[in-house]
């Protein structure tokens, strides 16, 4: 058992802002320095929150969920997740590099959608007993690059990246008032550039977690 | 559109109770008189929530859901059944008759699971705006009677009915706890008998509701 402390870190953003290059490159650059690491997504990174995330992006018959219904799938699928993947890799010293967390949740049911930020942050609590990640990495982007981006896709959008450009104004304004209201658990990251730039910028950011750590 | 306001009763009570005959049954006999009926059970009744019920009897991968991931399905499930089928089918003036609800939550996950009635009677407002039924039917039994019913079952037991007997007595005495502190909301019928027997109970406790209702 190491006597190393896991840390969890979060990816948060819009739509095509990077999120998934970025994780991967940060769980690469740790793994050179000799740690062991743990790249998962959400809502997902668990058989239990898996199925939820397919119920969620592919609502069963023509009503879709309602607003709340989402928030506690949302919040189940993560109690899953933390308790069975986040708390026990971190308990054994481990990295945890995870794509979308509670922000993500705060910001498009509870902020884009209406729902509010203490009903999510309730749900949360009760669910994941609240964890935090240790640094949140908000990618942030021009707003026209990453509409010219997520329209790349095409087709393949999903239930919630299929919403209109409104929503995800509110969605990019709410993450920045979180960042904002917690300036040391959050780092904001220009997101804009070549992969490898941004990532130096992350690594950056994440200078006073690995003081000592590794190489 | 009916000027006569619908009805919402659910059958609440252990496994093996007799609640899914006795369900049946009441909607015949309201049919009879002419209303229009709605049959239904938790979790369930929605595509959506026979989804998540699938999610909960069969938890994906070797970890089962933690007691939280539990609730918060169950309380996802229910917001999706109470949006797009209880709600609409009572505005319309129909009766709804349904095989467990809320308090089924109350009993297994907040009493005998042990997560607390406060905790599941806020997942049960945010998710489905606390919508209560008119009336609750416990169906009760002797409780050595109704273990032989479900080991008649055999292999057919779930995640849920193949918990320890504590387990089921804890939800017993939950139930009776419900009723006694809502008497005008909980009718207790005595579920030992021939199943016209238990009927004519029921339909005995349902009579300030039907009074001129029907032929």
């Amino acid at each position: 058992m190491s006597a190393v402390r896991g840390r969890f870190i979060a990816f948060e953003g819009g739509e095509g802002a990077g999120k998934s290059t970025q994780a991967r490159l940060l769980a690469e650059a740790l793994r050179a320095r000799g740690l062991t690491v743990v790249t998962t997504r959400e809502p997902g990174g668990t058989p239990g929150a898996e199925a939820i995330r397919k119920l969620l992006l592919n609502p069963p018959g023509d009503t879709g969920w309602t607003a709340e219904a989402e928030a506690l799938l949302f919040a189940a699928a993560r109690a899953d997740h933390v308790a069975h993947l986040i708390r026990p890799a971190l308990a054994r010293g481990e990295w945890v590099v995870c794509d979308r967390y509670v922000d993500s949740s705060r910001a498009y049911q509870g902020a884009a959608g209406e729902l509010g930020d203490e009903a999510v942050l309730a749900l949360h609590a009760f669910g994941s007993g609240g964890l935090r990640p240790d640094r949140v990495i908000l990618l942030e982007g021009d707003e026209a690059a990453l509409v010219g981006r997520l329209a790349a896709r095409g087709a393949e959008t999903d239930a919630i990246e299929g919403r209109p450009a409104a929503y995800h104004r509110a969605v990019a304004a709410a993450f920045r008032a979180f960042a904002e209201a917690d300036s040391s658990g959050f780092a904001r990251i220009d997101g804009m550039g070549a992969p490898d730039e941004v990532h130096h910028r992350i690594m950056a950011a994440l200078g006073d977690l690995l003081e000592g750590v590794g190489t």
